[in-house]
């Protein structure tokens, strides 16, 4: 099987979702492997270092792609089934930045407090053992944890002839920062636009539920992952299909209405594998499932609700289309 | 003194902020006598008239513009003063369309409810008596109104490479969908890009604050402003002056950021204004100002803090920029 | 006519709404002469206190009350027609509070900032003439400014069994902080036990809408009133009736949800007054409302919607109470 | 060993937190068994059933206790190790009730919208096999979901001499309805009345995070509990341990604040147990913590953060009380 390789110069970085040239066509059923930079375009590298200083802030969260797929059209449901995310560094960093953040005041929950001190983290990575380590900064204290590599942002070109920055999630996807993608998920996203105009980045070698501080293990990252194309049925909001669970993303603000989108989502797939009515599939949902936060920290907040197969009927969304995409993903060596 | 005029033929009309070409360029001084058609794109024009069949959610609030204002740089400030804003057509239309609107779950505020009603209202106007008439669509009922007239949005491109809906108000200013734009106000927005690239539409022949069911009186306007330029001093939020008020204007969720946006926005703009420190500008702010709503119902809800010039000692903010630019409409016949 | 005279003692101040034994009974139609210390029960006094020194955290907002009223029972609906609001100090005090206002994270709005600066501004008060003199902490700044008395506090004991403190208003009342409840209101509250066990308290000399750092010039005030009683009709959040103009008031969080209580409300009021459909009543209300806010500090936020009675045909809420409450005050030297 | 043992008659459920007198003394060391009735008062057992029809709304959520703890003083730290939380009955319902809930307009979240169909699902439960039926009202749809017993409210009295209803949680604990309060939970709550006055109810059999439709598969439960208590140390929001987990929840509106009370409560938790600094401890969380939700429904929503042990370095929160009572509980038959 031909595998799609793309890693981008720096000038072929994008910063947002639409708007930008594809720097490739692919064909449904093409596999990729591709480079992402980290969230802070790679300017973060050492503890000392001032993240009012030393980022740009246009220059945030560069995305791969945007790429171009053969056939979409608008209304159509793009799947991108990712085979493997791992860390393309033995470093990782992560920063609180004046102003950002869940625990301060921001640009929008406007206060007149002075902001939190602006700080990195740099772990070191140890990719055979899949151990990233933590050093305190004020004390005499360091952690080995595990590294659970995710994307922290995928999506498509939005609606409405709009152009949207990368830092903000919304039906479209982008910055949704849920653990919930990493390895082995399958997302399903609405096309918007011909060719549907995908693009990946924001590698989190792990990340906590709600990314509080504003930023996760943020590093580079060798993605790999399947395209393929269902014609018709885009979902309102992001789906996503593990090999053990249904997914789905709301973004919005306030928080409540991040997780409202989520689950009328699931309820409508809940309705669609089963054909429940609604208020059935309203209330077999509130039984049944998880409701983990994605970020608090975006101009809009991502939450999820997700239930397990195993608790589930079994069913075939899109197909088969998570089965199919997997497959091909585990021919690739 | 010359005035520059523009009428948009329908092809002209601008649905972005960001992401058009300029239509004309101005250069700062410059009085302009404008055309904005309704927020419907001119779509509803009878009382039988479903929102959801003669409405294009793609055309949706057209704007006149964008004009490039010659000179303006990124961190400039856009100065713009209505003159005079006046109902160009002997009707206004209301609506209700499915999941808008603020007593009713949205597409954000996801419910699983059935919609409301959808309904047109069609108000005849009576300029020369300056009243326009409610007739109820199930009981005998009919009322006379003031007009008020007022623009609905007013915005320039956004930073960060976006292009923005015009139905989404934000930092740039857009849709903010508040009274106190009206004839005599003098509009500051920060300019992110080259030219600033303002345009103006969605005129109200009246609207109460908040708009609750998502639409005001909408109609076609005549609009004359005059335009001008200040260097520097970019609003983290827009400003609005009157003869008789100061006024800043948030757009977020949830509502209290949208107001907190506009407090600190007032804040420091005592604070500049009187030299005061950030706790006694607060101190002052909390006893002087009045914060009417703005819009409740678009993706960014917008509220406005507003204090009476009569209350706080004499000052003239940028310059005298709105006694300047208030003369200037004088002159114009 | 006889009028109720009370003035509580130190130990006669209540902390609730419900859970407190009356202090008088009360019959429909009388007047009341009361006297209300101020929200911090008189502790601050000086510009040089330090609210979270010199405040009992136990005791803030101290009501005059409860009043039983005769023949009050679930589900009808208390009249308080506001005669007049006097300053009873030549002195007011204003404090911003570690963690409190809207514009500082607070308890509920958790953040890791420091707190701001705790200062206390002390105005003089110059009753003869109707000004209150500010004074800057940190410049050569004063300010005269007009007082604008009103009370920030006025409710009924709650339903289910429940006792709430005076700090958080909710559908009994409360601590609305809304400078809409002056002299010449009339406020109507629905019963939620028998004898209504009404109280009032928190007067202020002067606020902004939204109550910004949390608290407005506080002071001690006498306060006239006279109560009735409406059997039935009890309305599921506070209503106000002026001379001019109809008031209702939501307070919930977001502001969003307080602001839709209050809309709700006036849409049930104008669909009782003048039996328009829910849909007609929207729209006329969509219309014609102000939407000024009332306080963003308090556990329940508290927004206020209003319309012009000279913008409606003429209508007698409620049997013409207001107008009969009205010129019972008149009557009272 | 002494086991205190309660079971409720009809009369003694109480429907606040304050307010009643205890029904018994314990001293800290004692294990209880407690029975408790289902949300519903037992008043739903018919999948017929209207909820607005058959629901006393003065008597829902009905609690066990409220227990006087000996020797509990303000400040004090409440321990509630949950022993084993079995179903006690062989059915269970949900319903759907006309407004409330998430996914629907409430009484706070105020629209004009019909309400949702009102219905009750009465699931069998096969107590032996741990197995709950759910049955389809409107398709040929039954499902088998495992059991996942948890009590939906624990609480103390609150202070600020508030009595409050149980529906509605908050810092003293209440209705948090979240799945982490399941046998082997240590609950951790701050006391802030003399003897701290807890009880107990609204087991679920089952319950989606979110609680999406507004209620779970409500039924009695049998608890076994044993109570401790620590002197001083009261955190400002309730904490769990679970054998595997650190866990904090917060309650407010909106959710976004929720989460915010329950994520400062974990980085404070971090703090103490690490000698770390706040930004240290803001870094560590964001890396590590899970984030469940639990009631987007209640008048006070309420949100998890979780962070497994393994993560962290030993450490023995509480001078080791969990494996303390866990211990205890352990010798109970």
């Amino acid at each position: 099987m031909r595998v799609v390789e793309f890693t981008p110069t720096r000038d072929q970085y994008v910063w947002t979702f639409g708007g930008a040239e594809p720097v490739l066509e692919v064909s449904p059923g093409s596999a990729m492997r591709l480079w992402t930079e980290d969230a802070f375009a790679g300017r973060v590298t050492s503890s000392a270092d001032k993240p009012s200083r030393v980022l740009n802030t246009k220059e945030l969260n560069p995305q791969t792609g945007p790429f171009y797929v053969t056939g979409a059209e608008v209304g159509d449901t793009l799947a991108l089934h990712f085979v493997s995310i791992e860390p393309a560094r033995d470093w990782a960093a992560s920063t609180t930045i004046p102003l950002f953040g869940a625990l301060t005041g921001t640009d929008r929950t406007a206060t007149l407090q002075a902001p939190l001190p602006e700080l990195a983290w740099i772990y070191r990575i140890d990719r055979a053992r899949g151990i990233a380590t933590f050093t305190a900064h004020e004390s005499d204290f360091t952690l080995d944890i595990p590294l659970a590599p995710m994307m922290g942002t995928v999506g498509v070109a939005p609606a409405l002839r709009e152009v949207r920055t990368t830092l903000v999630p919304d039906y479209f996807g982008g910055n949704m920062d849920t653990p919930e993608l990493r390895a082995g998920t399958t997302v399903y996203l609405g096309v918007n636009t011909d060719g549907a105009l995908f693009s990946v980045g924001d590698g989190h070698y792990r990340q906590g539920e709600g990314e509080t501080c504003g930023t996760a293990l943020e590093g580079a990252m060798n993605v790999t992952l399947v395209v393929d194309l269902i014609k018709g049925g885009a979902p309102a909001w992001p789906r996503f299909e593990h090999d053990d669970a249904l997914v789905t993303v709301g973004s919005a603000r306030p928080l409540e209405d991040a997780w409202r989108c989520s689950q009328v989502e699931m309820v409508r797939w809940l309705e669609e594998l089963y054909g429940l009515s609604t208020m059935d599939a309203y209330q077999l949902c509130s039984q049944l499932c998880l409701s983990p936060l994605a970020n608090v920290v975006d101009v809009n907040y991502s939450a999820v609700t997700k239930i397990a197969k195993a608790l589930l009927p079994p069913a075939d969304p899109y197909g088969g289309m998570h089965r199919k995409l997997r497959a091909i993903g585990e021919q690739l060596d």
